[in-house]
């Protein structure tokens, strides 16, 4: 059987891409991973046209993976054996905004900050926001459950995804969750998709609930010289029964990057910073800013401002969300990259997190930076290495696996916004069996089943 | 093999119930629905017990059905079968409240007013909140995915599960999801517990986020005489950007048994309310009532009352909460009995969705009363019925059926919060019908084998 000819037969010959130059760049995501060529990347515009390739594919057993922008950092969106890409990138429309009902329906190709720049237009917005989301999609985001800056106060996607549209790779189109803000109708199939990170079935469309946009926010800057007194910020806010709106956190080699990309400027002698946006209404805004500083003063930062200035407000949040390309001009040669932790503890648990991962690191001997949402806990390192270097890798995984431990001795989880994809399959049994609960790993098995029979859908991630 | 001898050997024969006095109560639950006498009630205290009466019952395929509070109005807590009642009345203690990090660790049989109680001293509180809370437990709740008052705000019960421990039909203790607030770890078998019914294992603790006490709360009441006004002002208040903290609905029924129950009088020329709290800071609260109110008024409402007085919106609170109890008074014979609907819809098909079930239940003939979590879109008819008169039970059967259509044809499902139990698995089918999603139920049956094998939990309900 020609695939290509069959897939030109069910979207027309436009829209299949079969030539090595055109495949290529499909080989690739934003990870450090090399994946298969693809026999064709196909990219369908209505889900019946998705049906008809998955029935093809699991007829005749080919592999398929499902890419929205391409912004996996775990090698989530690329082929690990000969097979197709379905690219999403035409399922780019927003079909519904309903302010009333509070939620907006989209394709699954739909950038995030597109979305938003949408949304925007009516005081409202989709609160999950990916460093990614210039490029990160509605379906991607949703399968690997992206949290973002604003998750401290709104959580994660799970929270928002009120229902969706799924093509199963036996061919069904069929429609999880609703419209509603809640329902009781047996097994939330909705909430299985979310997270499953293209082994399922791919999404062509979702709700997502929206909400109104804060009426006043500002921001307090918090400098530090040692680490655990930045995690004790967080813990000691929330402790108190604040919540930021949100709350990053980055080491000096970040904030250096940030200076050399964007010029924005850090004081001299701090080691650590700690961003947090307070949001409130208009007349509570500075009253609930002064708190906010005066817990974070009992924390012995070196330094403190604050700023209501929404301009100089949006270029430090850009900067946070390009910190992981700032940084690849940090490489030291061509043959770098970046590989990306990504693991979570409970808030009380982030002074001494904080301080065993930046011991482990310094330990490790790897070059690395430190940062990522500490509102919610979550923890990012961007370690550099050179992935041809069989060695240098292996020290990288040993030291990510010591990472997951640590997580997992604080109460935490090994992944927590990015996926397992091929990067943490390990680190995903590392969890279970910490938990005693490697039973999880045979019912996801045995879910993927069910659903996915002759196992075509991103075929070797996850689990 | 004798059943009570094996449970005694488990438990301890105390905490055995075998005697047909102390079975009966557990053949009724707050539904209508009339279940089998147990073969045996068995309250263990510690999951390993749990772990060996399901393996037992999974070994001698005997039907077992949790209880939590009893209170499921749909049947969900009653044996079709001969079987065995676990009750989760010994799981009754709280073991960690984490305001720091924002989490309670409850055990499955606490009641939720009973955690609120505790949570309240440390200003903070779990946001769902059923009418039922005074008996309904954490493991019930979960288990209905339950909504109530809070939910137009805060969402149903989904949002607010971090993790859990479930003893499975076939003997494995679990732990699904986690302490933090998000993660990304594979499929997400938290969310596949919560609204399953008891129909997949016992919980049997869980962790559950919780949220700072709002500052400041004041009440509108917003009286009208047409049904379609009242509807008009959820979707109005939304279209503008407002969110209640609470939002309720009543008929002029409910407000009478209310009058006779608490002595809260209501003014004689209104047929329908709307309570609406407005929560906010302390500095802002004044401001969003008079902005709520604006915008209430442009739905003609025949009066408006504001307060702020504490005791008076408590009183108000608990009698709305207490409902359906005082409407069990206004019961004619005492073979009568009240079966309730409960259907949601999107805040924008209210105005229309209200009339069509109101004008639905006139034409049907039965007594009912009209009421519910107007924020969320969710609608509870009371409807009084003889169960023993089959007729009276087809007709009320059909109606359900008929306002179930009605909240599909408005975008909306057929089960909002009470769960499906033995009483909706036709409305269920309707529902996957109507959305060309049949697959669903077969997929949710595929999951319950993988889980249960031999079908012990909770047989015969949901699916």
């Amino acid at each position: 059987m020609d695939i290509v000819e069959k897939l030109k037969e069910i979207v027309g010959s436009k829209y299949v891409l079969y030539k090595y130059e055109e495949l290529l760049p499909y080989s690739k995501d934003a990870s450090i991973f090399e994946g298969k060529i693809p026999m064709a990347v196909v990219l369908p515009r209505t889900p019946e046209e998705i049906s008809k390739i998955l029935l093809l594919a699991t007829e005749n057993n080919i592999p398929v993976t499902v890419r929205g922008g391409g912004s996996s950092l775990v090698g989530g969106s690329i082929l690990l054996e000969d097979g197709i890409i379905v690219s999403m990138a035409r399922f780019d429309s927003i079909l519904n905004i309903n302010i009333e009902n509070r939620y907006v329906i989209s394709e699954a190709g739909v950038k995030l900050d597109f979305l938003n720049e949408q949304l925007k237009k009516y005081n409202h917005f989709y609160p999950p926001d990916p460093a990614s989301s210039i490029t990160a999609t509605v379906g991607g985001s949703i399968n690997t459950n992206a949290g973002g800056l604003r998750t401290v106060m709104y959580g994660a996607t799970k929270e928002w995804v009120l229902g969706m549209e799924v093509v199963l790779p036996t061919g069904e189109i069929v429609q999880f969750g609703g419209k509603t803000l809640k329902r009781s109708i047996g097994y939330d199939l909705n909430s299985l998709i979310i997270g499953s990170e293209g082994t399922l079935g791919i999404i062509t469309k979702a709700i997502l609930k929206i909400a109104p946009l804060p009426e006043a926010i500002g921001r307090i800057l918090a400098y530090y010289e040692d680490i655990e007194s930045a995690g004790m910020a967080i813990s000691l806010l929330k402790k108190n029964g604040y919540t930021p709106y949100i709350a990053e956190f980055m080491d000096r080699i970040a904030m250096d990057s940030i200076t050399k990309v964007k010029g924005i400027k850090f004081p001299e002698n701090a080691k650590y910073l700690i961003l947090i946006d307070v949001s409130s209404t208009k007349e509570s805004l500075d009253r609930f800013m002064d708190e906010f500083e005066n817990v974070i003063k009992q924390t012995n930062p070196i330094l403190i401002k604050k700023t209501k200035d929404p301009q100089e407000m949006e270029q430090m949040y850009q900067a946070r969300k390009g910190l992981y390309s700032s940084q690849l001009l940090e490489r030291t040669s061509p043959d770098e990259y970046i590989i990306i932790g990504d693991i979570i503890v409970p808030a009380s648990e982030l002074p001494k997190a904080l301080k065993e991962i930046n011991d482990k690191i310094i330990e490790s001997g790897f070059r690395a930076t430190l940062f990522g949402h500490i509102g919610d806990g979550n923890i990012h390192a961007n370690i550099f290495v050179n992935p041809k270097d069989k060695k240098m890798m292996e020290g990288v995984f040993n030291l990510l696996n010591n990472l997951g431990e640590i997580a997992l001795k604080h109460d935490g989880s090994v992944s927590s916004e990015h996926g397992i994809g091929i990067e943490k399959k390990e680190l995903l049994l590392l969890e279970m069996k910490y938990k005693n609960s490697l039973k999880n790993i045979e019912i996801m098995k045995e879910i993927k089943k069910i659903i996915d029979p002759k196992n075509i859908m991103n075929r070797g991630k996850l689990i």
